[in-house]
């Protein structure tokens, strides 16, 4: 075990854009990692892409959430031919379903726990 | 194997709010599973509250994405003081870090598979 956790995306001033991808995948997962793996490569070149944070309930319910400057860097994003190709793909192969949330901040905030939190003083 | 998928919260006409909490977790999670189903059964009386959507990555982050009609249903979600009791023990107890993004959703879509997707016919 080490002293490393995974941490969120950290919580930017507002305004800022987040995009909230929530899928439930069919059993047939051929070639998604990899396109997965290749989008994550390709949203970092978009200028105005802050992070992105990803959980998947195994079995369940994945959400991947893309946090971008303004709406031109989602506009960026939208419209990159690799990723609308990868889209067609997720509806044909990889997708029972999905919804997609476009939204703009207009408040966050963030907590992070001591890194090393002291023990009560003996006696 | 049957055929129902766990399905996404479906995708509101805009104007509404989401509030996006991702979480990493502490090794200690003594009591989070049942306050946690105390608060999803808490934010249901919420008017205005539209659903929740979760995923959890073992060993990793947690997301929940919760969607509201409006800025005054997240206020009444945020006053709650069961609500707010639960955010300190979460923050004493649970959570390595978490962020909150609080944003208006300004488009959305969702997908849905056919059900029973026919065969192509032989021959």
């Amino acid at each position: 075990m080490n002293d490393h956790f995974e941490a969120p995306v950290e919580a930017y001033e507002p305004p800022y854009y987040v995009a909230v991808f929530t899928t439930a995948r069919t059993p047939d997962q051929s070639g998604y990692s990899e396109t997965a793996a290749r989008m994550e490569d390709l949203v970092k070149d978009v200028p105005g892409f802050l992070g992105m944070d990803q959980a998947h309930t195994p079995g369940g319910l994945s959400i991947t959430v893309g946090y971008f400057r303004d709406a031109d860097a989602l506009t960026e994003w939208r419209s990159n031919a690799e990723h609308r190709a990868a889209q067609k793909r997720g509806q044909a192969e990889w997708y029972q379903s999905y919804t997609l949330h476009v939204a703009k901040v207009e408040r966050s905030h963030g907590f992070t726990r001591a890194q090393a939190p002291q023990s009560p003083a003996a006696g």
